[in-house]
């Protein structure tokens, strides 16, 4: 399946974020009249990503909110996020290649249940369904699970490898061909093709086999996405592709590197992972209509919206009583403690910004590199990226949607195909086709399931 | 929008049990050629459903395997099952006015989890989506999710009960209106009109908001199992819709005017609750053909399987060693200790029956009362039941899926147009709708989420 060929174009997923990855999206002219509200918005993403050749279309969440400081600021937001695998299993009627990509935390589900709700959605969508492998984060989610607070860093790494293990351990619970369904003999599988887990870790302890057969895909695409020592070593081990986000080329070519020498260390061939970063693009005809509409939509962000974002960044500092059109204020040096905040101040202090200027491009900068321009334009940027060894492809985050999207399918990938970057249809059915992974094959356990045991002699 | 004509009408709902409700049905050669095994099969159902104005599929679910003594008979048994809620967001694109209720267990999910699917069931699909809710029952789901045992039955009701005034909480921390949207003044939503649920009770603490606004429908249907008097409990205080089934109507009878008793007492309205009663009709031209058919199934079960479900049946007393053309060996006093035991040696020696055709009469009976006959004859039965007040309607398990909902819908719907007793077109849009259920207003806490509260001074 992996070609040389291959390598040399990249790939791309579509990042939705409900009405757009700007945090002011909703109040743009360009943003649809119900966005996020109305089931048709999901849709046509679904449609425009499938009609740009997309590899796949991502869909982030969490169950639960990011606190904020303000319940005037909270009230700003889109705030509005659904189950995404349920959602998917609506987009995979609307689709028949894009992949289909749902975020589900290992904090607090259970591997059964999101191995069985994968296998669902990669045999309704005929192979296309991909798991992006999170932990969970806010002391919300966690108020929402019965728990006090959120598991720490390592604890919830150490659940998120054995989650991963356990999940790919019961899609091999049933043998590719285990289902033989001979009706003259009444046989509907082999039980010689069919195990149990019996998983017994840290954190699960799980019998199986799954109730779904094998999956299409064999294993659905394991997304993962964290970059601390732990979310890498975990992605080398156990991902087939990784989501990052950096502010510069350089940066994510060191990432780059770092993690396929990695996953040659962990024992496997450099591009048995994909690594995609993120883009947030706003497209137009024109440089100056593009740059524009980003202007615009930085305006749009309240100056609630912009100091509570600000304050989060600066452990929760009040920057209300202080002049939105005055400097940034001095914030105390203990506050001012971590890299990225020193960032923001030298940032502020060079530009001449005002304090609701440097709010509001902090409020922006929901993922990392920026870009508007025309089609031509971004297609130079993510070729350039390419070229250089940044990355396998890209998340678009798109910071309207869908137009975006429609404006990157009619701009950008063209420019991209012209240049023999990009696929020009689709050359198979399943996202590990689009990724150019292999299909793993089956791990069995050969433990006799404990179901067809004699329960009682 | 429940009226006295609503009430002359029955309600119906589609359950398709994986090929079929009969044990054999896979072999049978009215079967789909790859049964459940495609996505084409789920997709068919609905669509015959919503053709013969259903009010809803209704999947059965459960996250493992019930035991079964015997590796031979258990792989002859149509064994695989997907997640419902992902499978009926599929199903969700195929139809557009069928009602689509999916299981899901109280013992093995969270709250916030399942109000969340059903929320985005409902919402994709406009105000369709119903949760059945069960308590799991199997060891395998126990082990599947990290417990030695499974609940016992009370704790399983305590849980059940609990869960379910959760869920519901949920759907009602945002109001109907909550959501402004208002792009001039840059307010999303109205928050005083969102509120956290913060429930801390025997099983859960949970604090919301839900992430997905209000339901379409208020609340997705609860539709519930069970009748153990803790099962009967719930059902009164908390269900929209109880599914049911007794070998006799008499027997229908009795259960249909307790529960509505309860729920008297439970101080709801008697009709703020739907009772239907399964019915596994085999349907065809002529009677000859349909008892044929019957006939056929029946004797399609393999003696392994027949074997085993008796064994089941009789606390796992082993058949194997006898001759299946003998007449049923004698079991053990000890054993045959309940009445649904004693009833079936009394049946096998009144008939006459063999060791096999009993095993396989017993096999057969997965769901309770089973009818073969022309659409007028199952016509017949079902509008004698709904006359002597055995139920709002019926859950039709067809025997081998879809084909017999289709013959369903041509043979037997017509004759229940034709006397005035089945909708002749949807009047409504949602699944209340053709209940004839109110939608319930939302009863908020007005308590201020803590998403908003300043994090750190």
């Amino acid at each position: 399946m992996v070609s040389s060929t291959d390598n040399k174009q990249m790939h791309l997923f579509a990042m939705p974020m409900g009405s757009g990855a700007h945090v002011a999206s909703w109040r743009h002219p360009l943003a649809s009249g119900r966005a996020a509200l109305s089931p048709a918005h999901y849709l046509e993403i679904g449609r425009i990503a499938e009609r740009g050749l997309f590899d796949a279309v991502f869909f982030a969440d969490a169950q639960g909110y990011r606190a904020m400081p303000g319940r005037d600021a909270f009230s700003r937001l889109s705030s509005l996020s659904i189950d995404p695998v349920t959602m998917l299993g609506s987009l995979a009627m609307a689709t028949s290649r894009v992949g289909l990509v749902a975020t589900l935390s290992t904090s607090y589900n259970e591997p059964f249940s999101v191995a069985r709700r994968m296998a669902t959605l990669d045999f309704m969508s005929g192979g296309r369904a991909g798991w992006n492998v999170v932990t969970a984060q806010s002391e919300n989610e966690a108020h929402n699970f019965g728990r006090e607070a959120h598991y720490g860093h390592d604890e919830r790494y150490a659940r998120a490898s054995e989650f991963v293990d356990v999940a790919r351990g019961l899609w091999d619970t049933w043998a590719d061909d285990a289902v033989v369904m001979d009706r003259e003999d009444g046989r509907f599988f082999d039980p010689d093709k069919v195990n149990a887990l019996r998983h017994e870790g840290d954190f699960f302890k799980v019998e199986g086999p799954l109730t779904t057969g094998r999956p299409p895909q064999g294993h659905p695409v394991v997304v993962q996405a964290g970059s601390s020592p732990q979310g890498l070593d975990l992605a080398a081990r156990q991902a087939d592709a990784v989501f990052t986000s950096h502010p510069t080329r350089e940066s994510a070519v060191a990432f780059y590197n770092d993690l396929k020498a990695r996953v040659v260390a962990a024992g496997r061939p450099a591009d048995s992972l994909r690594i995609l970063t993120a883009i947030q693009p706003t497209v137009a005809e024109t440089e100056a209509e593009a740059k524009a509409i980003a202007q615009e939509l930085n305006e749009l962000i309240h100056p609630d919206v912009a100091l509570a974002q600000l304050s989060m960044q600066f452990g929760g500092f009040d920057f209300s009583p202080y002049d939105l059109d005055g400097p940034l204020p001095h914030v105390p040096d203990n506050i001012v403690s971590r890299g990225s905040q020193q960032r923001i101040v030298e940032y502020a202090a060079k530009e001449g910004l005002s304090l609701v200027q440097i709010a509001r491009y902090v409020a922006a900068g929901r993922t990392s590199h920026t870009i508007a321009g025309t089609g031509a334009q971004v297609a130079d940027l993510l070729a350039d990226w390419f070229a250089a060894g940044a990355a396998d492809g890209f998340v678009i985050a798109a910071p309207i949607s869908p137009v975006m999207f429609e404006r990157f399918v009619d701009l950008v990938v063209p420019e991209l195909q012209k240049r023999g970057l990009f696929r020009t249809e689709y050359a198979g059915e399943t996202l590990r086709d689009h990724l150019g992974l292999e299909r793993p094959a089956a791990h069995q356990t050969g433990i006799e399931p404990e179901i067809w045991q004699q329960p009682r002699a």
